[in-house]
């Protein structure tokens, strides 16, 4: 890709400051603009180099950017976008981070209006358990995905120009319709950590909660992992994919159903075949390693 | 505790050959005899000083040991002590190491009639991902929680070296009625697992299955490692402990559907209340570290 003079990144948490850190390790830009609502976060990217310099506000920050990648919550994604829409120059290109698309896209119509087809939606797939900017390394996207959904109207070398800088970060890009991203993620992110919630939630519900929890062992800790992620991002999420969220707990409870009739009928050789490929795609989607927990 | 003449383990696996090391490490036995259907991992618990002597069948094992400790998948039980009970000596002590305890104590009084006062029933909470005589380390236990399960009639001596052994393994020993405990891991654990394997199960059966769990990140993988286990274990502990299982079965499915209806509704404050309730439980349980996937 050709390097680029400078890029603006607004939020400069884990995935803002990383993103900075690759893109500097990759060579792929002269200079790096922060802003963040959180003026201390911002000082920190300053001081420890994820930035160049820090703007006052994301327009400032987006005013002469060749790219812009906006980095915050999904919820303060459209304010953003109409401050960055402010500063925007006539041939910068946005992106985002969001973990859902098509609220993003509906945000991203009302906000950026006729600088639409400059926007391409993007969500890297990546995490570490800290976060802020303290916790931003170069590595963090090496071999993750990171999914795209450009519109129809998404000019194409606006998502040339994000898959690149994507790919120069190491990341593995594919490009989906924003639906068809919230359905795929619904199914393996979202309904997960719901699912996960709910488990935590019942048992903490309970007179003998702490008795219960005082006898759980790795397996209950690998199911409920996710139980320990922020509640403020995962119910935004909930609800900004929430159609196909409730599609997939409606699949998901019917197939419970399933596995629940086959425990009443006690219908061994029934529970056996579909634990035996739930066991095996599994192992085949983790690369064949072994991972009981015979509890 | 009083060092021991001789002790029988019949099932030479991980669980079977971890005790044989540990209570050899703690010094409480002299002479470790194992038994095995399968007469090659019988070999190799020997050939590895894991028991010092190979018996042809568990009653041969049995004759002339203070404490026999059954190790076996919980649906070969009943036959495993119908066995034992034919060489067990008037002083010697049953136990065993079944994930499920109220079906194991219905099988040892048909099995073992007027020696069911002797018989302990018992669950180890260990395990790890490697499985088989090969795995057995003498630290599986250390810190690890053992449920006993005495009945009424239980002579208390013989729960009292049962409680010692396991605490010589460096084991901490709770007792409860058979009831009780299956309630308890009908929640914090036979209920996860089954989950699991109805996630892994509801994805793999979709025509864009492959293209799913490419996109799965770390969440998913904690979520679903334990749809890796043995299906044979799990559906028999369904089964073992159908009762339970399907009561708490039905309790998640309710408080799943109150999540369902909080996103349907667009409840976010409901939604989050509910999350950090979790969330906190999570901690508080995980020791306050923190854990999260932000994907």
């Amino acid at each position: 890709m050709r390097r680029l003079k400078s890029i603006a990144v607004v939020g400069v948490g884990l995935i803002g400051g990383s993103f900075a850190l690759a893109m500097r390790r990759a060579g792929a830009v002269a200079r790096i603009v922060g802003a963040d609502r959180d003026t201390q976060a911002l000082e920190r990217a300053a001081a420890l180099g994820v930035i160049d310099t820090a703007a006052g506000s994301p327009a400032e920050a987006a005013s002469g950017a060749d790219l812009v990648f906006v980095a915050v919550p999904v919820r303060a994604i459209g304010a953003v976008l109409h401050d960055v829409a402010r500063g925007l120059g006539p041939d910068a290109v946005v992106t985002d981070a969001g973990s859902t698309k098509a609220d993003v896209v509906r945000t991203a119509v009302e906000e950026l209006r006729d600088r639409m087809p400059s926007f391409v939606p993007g969500h890297p797939i990546a995490g570490r358990e800290a976060s802020g900017v303290e916790a931003a390394v170069p590595e963090l996207f090496r071999g993750a995905r990171v999914v795209l959904t450009p519109e129809p109207t998404t000019l194409p070398e606006a998502t040339a120009l994000v898959r690149a800088c994507w790919e120069a970060c190491g990341a593995r890009v594919t490009a989906m319709p924003a639906p068809a991203h919230d359905r795929v993620f619904a199914a393996v992110s979202h309904l997960p950590h719901l699912l996960a919630f709910a488990l935590v939630s019942e048992i903490a519900s309970r007179a003998d909660a702490t008795e219960m929890f005082g006898f759980a062992a790795g397996g209950f800790r690998d199911f409920t992992r996710i139980a320990a992620s922020s509640p403020e991002m995962w119910r935004d999420v909930a609800l900004a994919n929430r159609e196909a969220v409730l599609a997939e707990l409606d699949r998901y409870a019917a197939r419970v159903a399933v596995f629940r009739e086959l425990v009443e009928k006690g219908d061994g050789p029934g529970l056996q075949r579909l634990m035996t490929e739930a066991r095996n795609a599994r192992r085949a989607w983790a690369g064949g390693k072994r991972s009981t927990s015979d509890e």
